[in-house]
């Protein structure tokens, strides 16, 4: 048959006859995910993968196949950010440094996901790898030296960070800044760390962008289809993102969030980022129902509360407070915990899978 | 070790050390699922089993297990029916037939979950099996006279329901309704029809609730352990279950609500009951988002719009209206669709998997 | 990061350390998968697939990502057979009808996968489309008339094979053959047919088979990633293949044994072929134990015996002998039945998911 | 209905008909699984699960549904072993200490699965918890010396081993051996230890097994169905069990292996036994090809090598020789790695997931 390229959305289907039986049994269902995430006042939730890969550098499948995947995964924003240096496949590739963006624009149009134009700038340490999203033309950075091509793409107005800052090919000891990018900082060049990429998170990062005003950042860094990195058949599965709390579901809306650092890092069933935003996303997400006495196995009367999580996220805490509660509580996605604890309790929880910081889990009260 | 019995909900966990190390590889999580449904103007929506046995009659499993397991599947509301005539474990159990639902009720208080006594009355055809509901003694409903266990019911209060009125068993060609069901009708001592039972679903039942205002009953009948009959692995699965929209979440609710014919069946991906019933969930369901122009493949501008399904159930639409708009829409759980249509026209459908008849699809609008 | 392109195969892992903590939850475990199929005596057994796409013509991935899915699902054989007319990608894409095989050689060679050149000659019906594979250059096949570039084909000593049939957009009504697959049968330039091709097959292209002396294929056309036209998540899974019986694991192998006929279509749970090549794949998989008496449910005294399938393949099995037995067992993959029957009973079975013909099913003996 | 009790394997299926539909999505389908198990020179590998309870004691399922879950789960031998002293259903159980596994024979000798009359001697710690299988009638052990107790089974014949050793409610500290188990170990009263029980491992008990000849032996210990303490829906999931190497599949056979100490314990992914028995078993599961040079990316020439385990075990290996080769190989089940090495090299390896005693793993040499 020949391509479908885009797959056949909500096709009608052919009518089968005795000579042409369809087996189904394993064929893939193509939907799009909706995402359960809470939203804070004033901001709609947004999911985005700013960092990935296609053909036109160094991966393996086609734009428009990471609109796609995107699209069935959930995804409201995407970056392809093709490297400008990179370039394995340039003897049987034709194109400039935009034509891969360009090329997924019109699925992206059609299936209604936001699609940044990005770029990365790929040089050995320091400075390392940086991606340059909301740029004009990603020709004009192609170029051997790595600041001018950062100032190029401020100079476009791009949205610039650093990636994968604890890559162990680039720092095999630890996770270190260097002066470039103190220089970088100081210019204005630099707004945002990636605090974890592909399958690594790296918790000093948290601290650099909290010390240093930058946006926390969170993404899959994908060469293959999504599906050959990660696991998307197991439940509550994702590929690493950055949530992105938006005036609104534009491309512009994700830029203002991005430069004004209203992100948070999701990786795994990790989440990173301030402690503002954890605490207005946990208080979003979780119901708290009414206490009511109930016999415990043994007979003893205790007070029973049920915890509700009706979201994708997971929150893991563990007992902060004094009295008789329950020492840890794993509210994994779209699940309900029923917690024992002691009368006049304050039930106070550190969230061990939140960071606000590279030692830092936020506190939360159960009420 | 011992027995937990109740499976430790939330228990903290003791240390390891290095002569006693944790597997977890296969560990089961025990979360209680949280159920994404709509809610009805007035109404909580509350998902309900009303029948299945115990090692009290002939299932093979102890009765607070049975709320245990409801718990983790996110039911809100059970009831055990033990047989009052099917005992072939009497050798070597003790206890009436009040035994089983008083065993479970501690584990039911505990978890939250509305345990509601009763039995299953069990003949020949006519009149077949029957569950009695909410009844205050089931002793003295042991009697060999069918009619006068009904009798007996319903002097009790009870809500009494024909069991899988199409069980090959008992109605080997097809699905009959017999005199003595008119009988029952007549004296008031029938109030509803499993429409669904187990794998089986029976459509001339459904005919039956509406043509003789009997309520829409589904159930699992559920002998051995839940997830031994379903394979609740699966993505999306789930027993078969009564939705019952009641004024509160409490038994009281959930007598009033089956007494006023408040209900859905929900096995596999069929919902069934009352035309005006399935509008109100499709409509609170399904969220249909504002028309867009993109370009399809080959270069056309086409109006998209995207139909969003939050919700556990499943919708299954195929085009009933006029003019251009795709053929068949599949809403899975948690899934959003992309249609397309042609300008000003109205996008009318007819939901394939919901039964307001035997026959019956209701119609919806997408707007 | 860089791209791997090959996923890292048994790389030695950095060590983590406390800026760099790895978050492996969803990580997809890159294995080849072992196929557990029975051996045919004087013949290895192959799993092949001859019909895919990739970035060179209408396909979504670079060849060598078609070499690295195979390696995890455990296929022994691909071709990739890219259209020589259907060039979407043309405007980006350098190179001619050779570069795809040979940019995936170094992988295939490192992974051990036989990758055989094909491509595919693309037109209308009649004829169809074909295609050619083991061809020495596909340059040589671009040209306008179809029956130029099949016989050119055969001239290089091609392989040569009708694709998908059926396929509605070519055949809407139903699956027809024409006066032109006649000519090139009799030109001797038609070897073979799909009788499946993705989630299609064509009943009567079996029979075609086996009156014209025709080789059965059966393959994926994929397009996109594997894992995304198949849930190959699925217990069971995989992509539609063609079974071949060699006499080596070579390509020469591949090619006597295509020539020869020796192939079974593999697609979804059913297999196609000579009912002579069923049999024998049938008695080799298939392990009858010994019967026992024991006590049924009701205490009866009846013989039981165990059918065994340590394979990957499924067997269903219809009654169709005479006396007392089961009336259907299934042997899913990796299964052990218990079946009852009476004594001295021949246990005669039809396989009703195995086809020797449109509408023949082998049969076979329980002993 | 009425209950099946024993589910209906294999049985003839009735007709649908337009009253009475199907919804076969989410049925539980019942095979018997087959395991992938390697033979070693004269013995049959026996999968068996020596401990566990149902609602004769405080377990919450009937006997004879221990049978099904095992049939089910492709083990070959169970041994119920309910408590004499822990009897939290007396109330509403009639019955001695035989008749659990009574109730259970029917069922076991129709599945053909090796059931085994076991009890658990139930007490604070010293001496804590044994079980004592193949005896004769477990009534005579009701008891209050657990002396007297552990006499009179090893009186009847019985294999006698110590349960969960490091169970964390006993020993909290750590695991340790008590006078009162040498003790029983002079008096010839103690034949085995538990290395894992349930989600548990304690490595120190394989050292006893070791140093004092005792048996090792997995169990499950389950109180729930199997599938409520596991996730049997995870590839490659399992009970804790004990790997016996019977001269042949019976109860006789067992019980010779049992007090032979032909075992391994397999919980998890890990296997504990001795070193003997470990190194047998991975040389019958793994096949390791013959090496071939390619070309690796970057284009160096390597020698690449493909090892193979078609079995349901794992084995990790690190690099224990010298020399350029992998440093990590993983064999799950039923994959192939593909390993690079230099020439000449002796590639050693430690099993790290193997275990013959608290810090040892044998070492294997891939030829």
């Amino acid at each position: 048959m020949m391509s479908l390229t885009l797959m056949a959305i909500c096709s009608g289907t052919f009518a089968q006859n005795i000579n042409r039986m369809e087996l189904g049994d394993y064929e893939r269902v193509k939907d799009r995910k909706v995402y359960h995430l809470p939203e804070i006042p004033g901001f709609v939730t947004l999911t985005a993968d700013l960092h990935m890969h296609t053909v036109f550098s160094d991966g393996v499948v086609w734009p428009d196949f990471r609109v796609q995947e995107a699209w069935v995964e959930g995804l409201d924003v995407i970056a392809l950010t093709d490297h400008i240096e990179v370039l394995p496949h340039k003897e049987n590739i034709k194109g400039d440094h935009n034509t891969s963006v360009e090329s997924a624009s019109r699925v992206a149009e059609m299936l209604n996901i936001i699609l940044i134009k990005g770029t990365e700038i790929t040089h050995g340490m320091p400075p390392g790898h940086f991606n340059a999203l909301f740029i004009k033309d990603a020709n004009l950075l192609d170029n051997d030296d790595p600041m001018e091509q950062i100032k190029e793409a401020a100079a476009q107005g791009g949205f610039i960070f650093w990636n994968h800052p604890g890559w162990a090919s680039q720092q095999p000891d630890t996770t270190l800044w260097w002066d470039a990018h103190t220089t970088l900082l100081e210019k204005g060049w630099l707004h945002g760390v990636e605090v974890a990429n592909q399958h690594d998170w790296y918790p000093v990062a948290l601290d650099w962008c909290k010390g240093k005003k930058l946006t926390v950042i969170a993404n899959s860094d994908v060469h293959e289809p999504v599906n050959s990195t990660y696991d998307l058949s197991v439940p509550g599965s994702h590929r690493p993102m950055t949530l992105v709390f938006a005036k609104d579901r534009t491309a512009e809306g994700v830029k203002e969030a991005l430069f004004s650092r209203r992100t948070l890092g999701f990786s795994g069933t990790q989440i990173m980022g301030s402690e503002e935003l954890i605490h207005q996303v946990f208080y979003a997400s979780v119901e708290v129902r009414e206490s009511y006495y109930a016999l415990e196995r043994g007979g003893r009367k205790t007070l029973f509360r049920e915890v509700v999580n009706p979201t994708d996220l997971t929150f893991i805490l563990e007992k902060d407070g004094e009295g008789q509660m329950d020492q840890r509580i794993e509210l994994h996605p779209h699940s309900i915990a029923v917690i024992r604890h002691g009368e006049g309790v304050e039930l106070r929880y550190r969230l061990e899978n939140c960071w606000s910081g590279s030692s830092e889990h936020p506190l939360v009260i159960l009420k």
